[in-house]
């Protein structure tokens, strides 16, 4: 069976997105599209042997030909398009944030709830990283005791040119957040944000930000954000527990030595990173769609995330330490 | 467009690259197979929605709907299979060995060079390796100089029952082998082999075995094989070029400090190892296939490597260093 | 020429330095010792062919037949005898901590400042250490770019019966303290410490601690303390320049590779990981002794790192980052 | 006690031993030198603060305050400054080569033999190595079953202007002919040498080479010697044992992470690499020679040494695999 994809929202992530569904991975077609900018979605349509191009997504959602909706449509649509795909019964992959207001969260969980299962898929592709996966399945057998600390780095080599003062917290820390709280099994309660003096390559950006984040058990989350540190895209890991400690393996694929000196390879950028990871989390949700439903990452997940960066921007205007309040944790994502 | 693919041969390869081709990667779709055992290939055909069953490999790849084959059968039946293939000007992929004997390795190069172009692919899937093209790609920007030696290192934890005697050189070393030829981009002229004190967990088969093989710049390529060494699969490699070396980085996902110790996973197997491998492997073939060619090892190199590993056989029993006999490379391959 | 060296104070410490004097090291002979139990002083003169046994410090240090003075006595002590020694011209090798009072710690400055050179070094051994030696040289060449943080990591498997809730500031973070500023060349002026929640192993102990310094320059400096973390004894550590990082590497004679894993050792403790180090300490400090100084760290950076510490036990138990006053420093250690 | 030790030869070596005996370690002081260009002695003996100067060896080895004796003089001289310690039953720490005659040698075994008790210790320093030790210990252990073959890599940057075409044989792979018995606990039987095509950096000296020795057990020794590789002075040594393997790890201060890669230091040259294994070896000696014997390697271990590099110069020029043969160990090397 192939699963008859729809995806809204087709800037570079949704094309990315797209690519993958078609042209590396078996089981989806991408049967429609659509786009606030008509034009490139008529662009994109045309390259996919006969994709329908859509003016809304809402129109695209209800289609009857539809089994699966991809949303990568700007940030503040998110809600709009998964509570529209909730309430169509249809299974939806939902990249961050899964939204932007603190109703727009709760009436996706309520939507959710209120259909009784699964349906929304949120695109935090570490959960399905091996590393991360070896991270959190070396804990649950007990290796190194019970965590006590997570101390996570994230760096990039540079940050877009539309990147804003908080986004190293929102965009950034995000993924670093909801990692912690995949591999502890933990919920976060409050959370704090250091600035130390800023990196001069940096201009308008905070960084590096120092993010300390409380877990419900009382261990503590650390979270460096190096965006602009010019060497390569660098994501570290380390779990401390009470007799030992995880961390993520450098990866590289040779090892040269030359001039006096060894050296591997440090990743240049995110896609190159994840990429298995991103291979990894579509046909996870192919599988799962496919039968109606989703994978990995919830809906509470993305609501968890949501608060803690919120918390987080809060934290680092403030300067004190700001408390991360969740409603209940519906049954549903128990 | 969907690249219609006919496998001769079910058996367990055969199964895994179906279950790749139809289940991992998008491009391709499995119309009908043909094995020696016509109940296998009817159950296999069962899960595959519609495929067909043929009784002859022959018969299957002249089918109108076929557009490319897999040959996966058992090792004599080869050659046969792939000369029908390039006879209907299909793509074929084919497993190791590409011939066993002579006669068919030349007979193959024969019939592609009287086609024109090349058409078959071989399964020498660590070409497709990351690692080994970053290692290749390291030499070729001329970082270590021009390679005086490479060193290869493979074991298994251990060897299946039916493991002979010399399979260590036919069915082992050949991958080094090859991918010492495309590493260095440089042909075999002689090989000798040594066969220390025997591991007592090998009964009956040759292991270990250390190979010496003279390139025709005179780089010396040496090749270790340990196929019962219990600890896990691990394919080690080093170029020593003239003022550097470049290695294969070990692999692990995290590394975990217990009880005074660091330590990082190796591989149990080899499917685990070149998973990613595969995938690229296939995923070239699919783009290949569909456009009527092939990518990667080709027919000359399975024909090199069966040389190759002909010529150690030999020098295993003979004690001295055999020479490797090749006719001259077709234009075809240059 | 022969360094003759009294030393003051012959517990376990003591005793340690005096082999390294009298049978690793060449240049010094240790001719006389004093303890506060004189059975013991008299059972360590006895091994040392002829050294006196003196009942008081101040009586030995100021014996015609003494170059130079080790005080490893019990801390409270310490402030006293290094006064003496100054006041007696002699270079004085202290352990830490050098005081442990405000007052004490001012009177060895003005002691010293009033002598007109330096005369005191303070057992800092890391600053003795080639791979944060190494650290440093790769800050001061450039290569990361200007520092912003440095995370810095103290683990130890156990703590001894006597450690008290603060001594993982006082006695273990002390060390993370004093190399952050060597190696950042930088000066601390606030300190907070967050205790998560507390390793179970570790009764009565704060631990773990993660400790944040707030340094001159706007970087930041991060201390993890996990000092029951059973694996082993594991210091860590890594700058974050602007454009790089530098960080400490592994160390493990061999790598090992059975049952499914590579592994390498982690130390099991502390004179272990650093006996190279205090070789070089004390072949740094006779040589410089010889000639009536000191080398390495000095009474300044032990005046710092006690004013550290002590804000340190102060903002565990405030919950809050307290400011760390320093007096300027004198021209002496400019 | 301080040992009273007389240096025959004050070359570069020679005054290297001397600087480490009266500099480095305690327990010993030169006494007397000799050289056969005696001007040099002078100059030395000068530094030395009443060091006498003699005119020849032996009359020096057989002075009253002499202790012990270091024999750093030309090859071709040792033999005869050791069998003269020997008879005047003094301690004698003989550089490499032991010998250079077959009746040299095997006059050592028999004037040691003869004494009655061990006098000499040959200066195969990778046997005090921290690395090497561990590797052994973890045979011992049983950890990684028997073993089965030992690769070592050689490697120098460059070699010295004098360096001829086999002394990559007698200087170089000398030091891993000694180690792999060390480690293996086995003796060499015989042995072969390939020569790849030439690194075109070295002129007139057969680099790199390949060495192949089986030992007693039927173990297999490879070693590759790379005289001329630019990039710094790396040694590799890895065993294989019947179910695991265990390597020489790799050594750098820190990592450095810039411009896209991690990078760690590889040494430059022997004597900072292998400093720490050459004040184990001196400490040993001292202490041993303190109490009149030896410690390391013995004199059997210079004999079999060198009748294994002569094979090795035999091997290289005859093409095929030459014979070692060895008198019977005597007893005093059980």
């Amino acid at each position: 069976m192939t699963l008859n994809v729809v995806v809204v929202g087709v800037g570079k992530i949704g094309q990315e997105h797209i690519r993958r569904l078609t042209e590396t991975l078996a089981g989806a077609r991408v049967v429609a599209v659509s786009d606030a900018d008509s034009a490139v979605a008529k662009v994109v349509a045309a390259r996919l042997q006969g994709a329908a191009v859509y003016a809304a997504g809402e129109e695209l959602i209800a289609a009857k030909d539809v089994d699966a909706v991809v949303v990568t449509s700007w940030g503040d649509t998110h809600a709009a398009y998964v509570i529209a795909a909730i309430r169509a019964g249809k299974p939806v992959f939902c990249e961050k944030p899964m939204a932007t207001t603190e109703a727009d969260r709760s009436a996706i969980l309520d939507a959710e709830a209120a259909f009784g299962r699964r349906l929304v898929q949120i695109g935090f592709m570490r959960r399905f990283d091996a590393r991360y996966r070896a991270m959190k399945e070396t804990i649950q057998k007990g290796a190194i005791g019970s965590p006590l600390m997570f101390h996570s780095v994230h760096r990039n080599a540079s940050s877009p040119g539309h990147f804003k003062a908080t986004m190293a917290i929102t965009d950034t820390a995000v993924h670093d957040i909801d990692i912690a709280r995949f591999v502890l099994g933990d919920e976060p309660i409050a959370i704090a944000v250091r600035a130390p003096r800023g990196n001069t390559r940096a201009a308008g950006v905070a960084d590096p930000l120092f993010t300390l984040m409380d877990m419900r058990s009382g261990a503590l989350v650390t979270i460096e954000t190096s965006v602009h540190i010019a060497y390569g895209y660098d994501i570290r890991g380390e779990v401390i527990g009470e007799t030992g400690t995880v961390s993520l393996a450098e990866q590289t694929e040779v090892v040269i030595k030359t001039n006096g000196a060894f050296s591997g390879r440090v990743f240049a950028d995110w896609p190159e990173r994840f990429d298995p990871a991103f291979n990894a989390e579509f046909r996870a949700w192919i599988i799962a769609a496919a039968k109606g439903g989703a994978a990995g990452p919830s809906a509470w997940d993305g609501y968890v995330a949501t608060a803690a960066t919120l918390a987080g921007v809060k934290a680092l205007k403030s300067g004190v330490r700001e408390p991360i309040n969740l409603r209940d944790k519906p049954a549903l994502y128990a």
